[in-house]
């Protein structure tokens, strides 16, 4: 008997997370397994509040635009469930709603923590005797999910963050005769330096920007940072600065945090730039600009990478193929065949390898004084931004998706949620 | 008897005026009465200096790459000459390096200073009886100058800025039930809110983002300002805010300097955005993001509007083909023969009509309450950003053209400039 499907999305969308959704709805649409797909609005919020979009009110050519289109187009959310030991309320509500649904199968697309209750359900589930096919979709800009190539999502804002420091600095190098001599480019990645990373790939020799990244990775120490910004200048004329919103001093202290954002009383990261460019000012004297990408960088659609858009849309299709195949508690994945030419493929793990796993950058990818990266890094790097994916365009604006998001009449009471 | 050409890049630069370098070499490549082009190293300073690039040992297909490439491929610089009557120093000079160096014809690609100065030059070469053809090329990301339709390089900023806004708002849309409520991008802008305005173009009925437009021609008002925040919230549970950097009191103080940049001690630009952040937290306790995108948004060749990029490059070509006909004193323009469907043409004004005049965006771009765009304000602005002109890429990179940037041997003695 097939059975409906639910599909979520989780935590900080992506320019590509629309292409996962896709890959499941257009690859359920030929599986006799499964009849509908329901997508949570606003994520497992969907769920718990029996707010279910069916999938099949909107036009094949919508769904079809989700592949060329940022953001979550069902909503997504920041909301963690904790343990079915501790909070089995939450658990049983879900349990109760695809119930009244007949809902079979679940695809959950996210980063760790949506993994981790994937894999909760899918045991909790089990135990309660209704059991629930859980297959999680990776997502995440910030590519720290474990054992599998790489995060779709990843990818695009590689190549935003790359061309962005390629853009800004010819513009920098072209006037720093008399105007601006350094540049700061604030990215991304709270944990982890991948995305500032990124920036290294348009590096080809020493001269080449970014001359300087700031990894979370490497304790920050102002006056290393200070002397090598100042030679890179004696060098060069002009200096770009790439850096990551989680760097942070050798004791652990956001960068974000100990400086210039305590003013504002931010709690959020956000103010690492600044930092940089004040300490630039105060003990170098030099004119500096930067910028801030925030939200920019991971909804830049307008310039994802290709292999990106087919990687997310195949770990969406590839949930499904596992899903109908018998697969249960598994994450798909991308797994490299090889670096040059790139070639890959999806394959699988079993959620509780990832959950609570963290993936770092090795630091081998960094150089040896902290400030750049290296060719391991580039190698692995590089094919993650290949090829250009460009959304249709008209009156000069890309036409992003907008669905109808019709809502399945509730069977519930409300549950409080 | 052909003369030589100096053609320099003025002020801050743009995603597309190395397309009105392109123009003029590839035109003046084709005309008898000019025998080589020199562009200064570094704007002006390249004439002062004595430092002439020889275009003609750059391959053709670097010049043709030009078109593609943002930034000032030849250097430019904010020097401003001041008048030959007070700072005859100056313009002696620069005719000494053209007497030395046989140049007949000057180009000079810039906003309203640069205009002013090649009409003062154009003036004073006469006088000195050692006339100079000097001709203007629009330049300027600000839309300020008068008597032309635009400005080449606000048509691909207008489009960066409209995309990264629809693009961000998806975004925020799609987490504001658990997450970000308000996203604030800060724009260019320091005396008009062109720039700002374009964010308007993705608005198509009432609930749709941008929800707040602030410019620097509305007196910004605190309390009118949280509560139109405050109502977007209540009806469409997020909203999205474009801030020119030029935004201010009714007194005329900026934002940037009023609030938060003074704990910085900065003297440039840069913080609307966080004031606007700032106020938002404190007075609704929402929580906010925000995004500047500094050089990004005029380095952006990668997004840059196939309108801007075809006048850029006519602009560079018109100068030549004026030159040679015989005018002087006059800068190139562009004119508007009809909106829909948009058609134009180049034109000439004279310099002295020019100089010194700063174009405002007319009030009645601006809706009633003074947060949003008019439909003649879209009429206008809606055709600048038409087309996509992508640059080639190769291993997921633009391909921007690198020059060799050769000089000219030198004849003169050092002036100390």
């Amino acid at each position: 008997m097939p059975k409906n499907a639910f599909y979520a999305q989780s935590g900080g969308v992506t320019s590509v997370i629309n292409a996962s959704a896709c890959g499941v709805i257009e690859r359920a649409s030929q599986a006799k397994e499964i009849r509908k797909v329901y997508a949570g609005l606003n994520g497992i919020l969907g769920a718990l509040r029996e707010e279910l979009i069916d999938t099949s009110k909107e036009t094949k050519a919508a769904i079809r635009q989700l592949r060329m289109t940022p953001s979550g187009a069902f909503g997504s959310c920041r909301y963690k469930l904790k343990s079915p030991e501790s909070h089995p309320r939450e658990y049983e509500r879900i349990l109760d709603v695809f119930r009244a649904h007949d809902i079979g199968y679940f695809f959950y697309n996210g980063g760790g923590d949506s993994q981790d209750t994937a894999n909760k359900l899918a045991q909790y589930s089990h135990r309660q005797g209704f059991p629930i096919t859980c297959i999680g979709i990776p997502k995440t800009v910030d590519n720290d999910l474990p054992l599998t190539d790489t995060c779709p999502g990843f990818g695009s804002v590689a190549k935003y963050v790359a061309i962005s420091t390629l853009e800004a600095a010819l513009d920098v190098r072209s006037m720093a005769e008399t105007s601006t001599k350094v540049f700061v480019l604030e990215v991304m990645g709270r944990h982890a330096g991948w995305i500032a990373a990124a920036g290294g790939l348009i590096k080809n020799k020493p001269s080449d920007p970014p001359h300087v990244i700031v990894f979370p990775e490497i304790a920050f120490d102002p006056v290393v940072f200070v002397n090598k910004v100042k030679a890179v200048i004696a060098k060069e004329g002009y200096c770009v600065v790439v850096a990551s919103e989680g760097a942070q001093t050798a004791e652990g202290r956001f960068l974000a945090e100990s400086g210039v954002s305590d003013a504002f009383g931010h709690a959020q990261l956000g103010g690492v730039a600044p930092f940089l460019v004040d300490l630039i000012k105060r003990e170098l004297g030099l004119k500096c600009h930067w910028a801030l990408a925030d939200y920019l960088q991971r909804a830049a659609r307008h310039i994802a990478s290709k292999t990106d858009v087919e990687q997310a849309y195949a770990v969406g299709a590839s949930a499904v193929e596992s899903a109908i195949a018998g697969h249960n508690a598994v994450m798909v994945t991308i797994e490299r065949l090889s670096d040059a030419p790139y070639r890959w493929k999806t394959s699988l793990v079993p959620l509780r390898k990832v959950a609570n796993v963290e993936r770092k950058m090795p630091r081998r990818f960094i150089t040896k004084d902290g400030f750049g990266i290296t060719q391991a890094a580039k190698t692995y790097l590089a094919p993650l931004i290949h090829g250009e994916d460009y959304p249709a365009y008209k009156t000069g604006l890309p036409q992003y998706a907008s669905l109808k998001r019709v809502l399945v009449p509730k069977k519930l009471a409300s549950a409080g949620f």
